[in-house]
């Protein structure tokens, strides 16, 4: 397919093209960046949601009851299933996703998982251009699912317009190890599996470990320095704290995935962010945002590119293995010698 | 401490100023480079050990163990864990890092957590720095240990001489669903809690997973190219087929970790895998290899370095923003400026 009509097509909505554009993507494959580059105007009409917490909380079934309803309300939705690719936990992700492929015979509907392994410039970057390409193909709605290991909760966040944190009753213990950066990026909390025991207690837990880090940061401000309390970390609980009215207060939501239950409420729940999202302004500032820190990675993948494809560094590598090996000369030389030559504008 | 002094007493063996180098290291502090450089001569004395595998598998006790009984041969152990820093797993890891530092108050023996968030060029570069410096500082041996998630145990397999796979009898459901990526870096299997039910089981699934393995490996490979089975992938087991006692077989061992059992065992597996990757030449080839990866990465982060701090991309980050949030530029146009600037040998 040429690549005007690549475009043509993705623009109205056309799956093929989408997928066939997600691939190129995916694979770095000659073009992607002026296909990204030719829908980037096109973007900010979609609302991106990041779903994420531990394995087990059952997010891909909460992930399906929202797809339903959002369906039931006319809207089209897509989904981006981040699989961590942990050896130990391949089997049973995939039987999520095959599942939840039942629904994608719905038009309306675009289910896909992303690996994590092996994507060019990592898979922050990727999967945030893959977003792109969904937002840029009419969806109305963009479900970012994580599992809930390492670095990827944050990076979801840094991507989504909100962010929904599922835990599930048996949480409760592990509550007060949650690192204060998760409980500061959920914008929703979600208790799921709430009919099963502790479900109400982990709600008040998460209540007041949250009332208590809005308490602290308020504490930690001087008293002499009322007036400027918005400075530092806890600036938001802060302005709630001083009676303004733009403060959000992440709520906490119970629901049963599983029956369908508490799911309208998150829904209301998202919908009521997006609007203080919206009114505040803080919408427009997380994008802009997300537009630098893109921009820093397209910057960094670019030139990790030049760098091993058309200056010397490869070459001046694979001549210095021997003494590097032999101990003669280290890796610091040798990356002293790629640098100097970039800095003096050495070509191939 | 002066760098001179420092990297005097780094390569003595002190222990203070073991801290203070990786302390430098991992902050990326002025002189890190050149501290690691100036220990390259002397690295290669310590054997590099990764241990692996899923969460609950027991891999901090057999860790201890496996430190207790070095030091009873009169080695010097240094173990270095990597704490994925899950938000959801913090809390565990804590305390068995903690019980095990009872057994570092022994000058013999080196403990170092390193969290997998913030590192400058990724912990995979920093955590393979800091083994140089554990080998400079004259370490027998060095085990390396991670959880098992994400990409951690190929890290962990591309750092290390050699690599443990620890599992328990629960595990033995989901070995099939262990990608074969795993199966293959692990030059030793360890069963932890054998004494639970399903351990001999799990052992001898292993077993057949390795031979069917090995088998196909060698299936694939048309009959009348015999005399060049060793061409693809299969190689090791196509030798091993062939008569070639140069091959390594994964051992399978089973150990009760808490009680100190297959220790033993498993401390001779790791010897004799050790004489063999001496013997074949090995061992050479995998540090070869290694520093080649090592090398690559070091040229990447000192660019990326230049890149932020000594050219235009930052500044020209920041003037085309509001163009970006616009629509009017994209993040790939504002990339591809970068880098006709660089090729055009532009500085600041």
């Amino acid at each position: 397919m040429d690549s005007d009509l690549l475009l043509t097509e993705l623009l109205a909505g056309k799956t093929a093209a989408l997928a066939r554009a997600i691939s190129v993507v995916e694979n770095g494959r000659p073009g992607f960046e002026r296909l990204l580059a030719e829908v980037h105007r096109s973007l900010g009409r979609a609302r991106r949601i990041g779903i994420t917490g531990p394995p087990g909380a059952g997010k891909s079934t909460l992930v399906e009851r929202l797809v339903g309803a959002y369906r039931a309300a006319g809207l089209r939705v897509a989904v981006l299933a981040i699989d961590p690719t942990s050896p130990f936990t391949g089997g049973a992700l995939l039987g999520d996703r095959i599942r939840m492929e039942s629904v994608a015979l719905d038009e309306g509907v675009y289910i896909r998982s992303m690996a994590t392994r092996g994507s060019l410039g990592g898979l922050a970057v990727t999967s945030r251009e893959v977003c792109d390409l969904l937002d840029a193909a009419g969806f109305d709605r963009i479900l970012v699912e994580t599992v809930g290991v390492g670095q990827s909760e944050l990076d979801v966040a840094r991507m989504a317009d909100s962010t929904v944190l599922v835990l599930v009753p048996e949480s409760g213990d592990g509550i007060q190890t949650l690192k204060s950066g998760i409980m500061e990026i959920a914008d929703i909390f979600v208790v799921n599996k709430a009919d099963r025991a502790g479900a109400d207690k982990l709600r008040q837990e998460i209540e007041v470990t949250l009332g208590i880090r809005r308490g602290n940061a308020f504490r930690n401000v001087p008293a002499h320095h009322g007036a400027r309390i918005d400075r530092k970390g806890g600036g938001r609980a802060a302005r709630r704290e001083a009676g303004d009215a733009s403060a959000w207060e992440q709520p906490v939501a119970l629901t049963v995935a599983a029956k369908g239950e508490g799911v309208e409420e998150l829904i209301a729940a998202l919908d009521r962010h997006h609007e203080w999202l919206t009114r505040t302004g803080v919408l427009h500032e997380r994008r802009r945002r997300r537009l630098m820190d893109r921009t820093r990675e397209v910057v960094d993948r670019a030139t990790r590119r030049w760098l091993w494809e058309e200056t010397r560094a490869e070459q001046l590598v694979a001549e210095r293995l021997d003494e590097v090996t032999q101990g003669r000369l280290s890796p610091y030389d040798v990356a002293a010698e790629v640098l100097e030559g970039l800095k003096q504008g050495e070509r191939i």
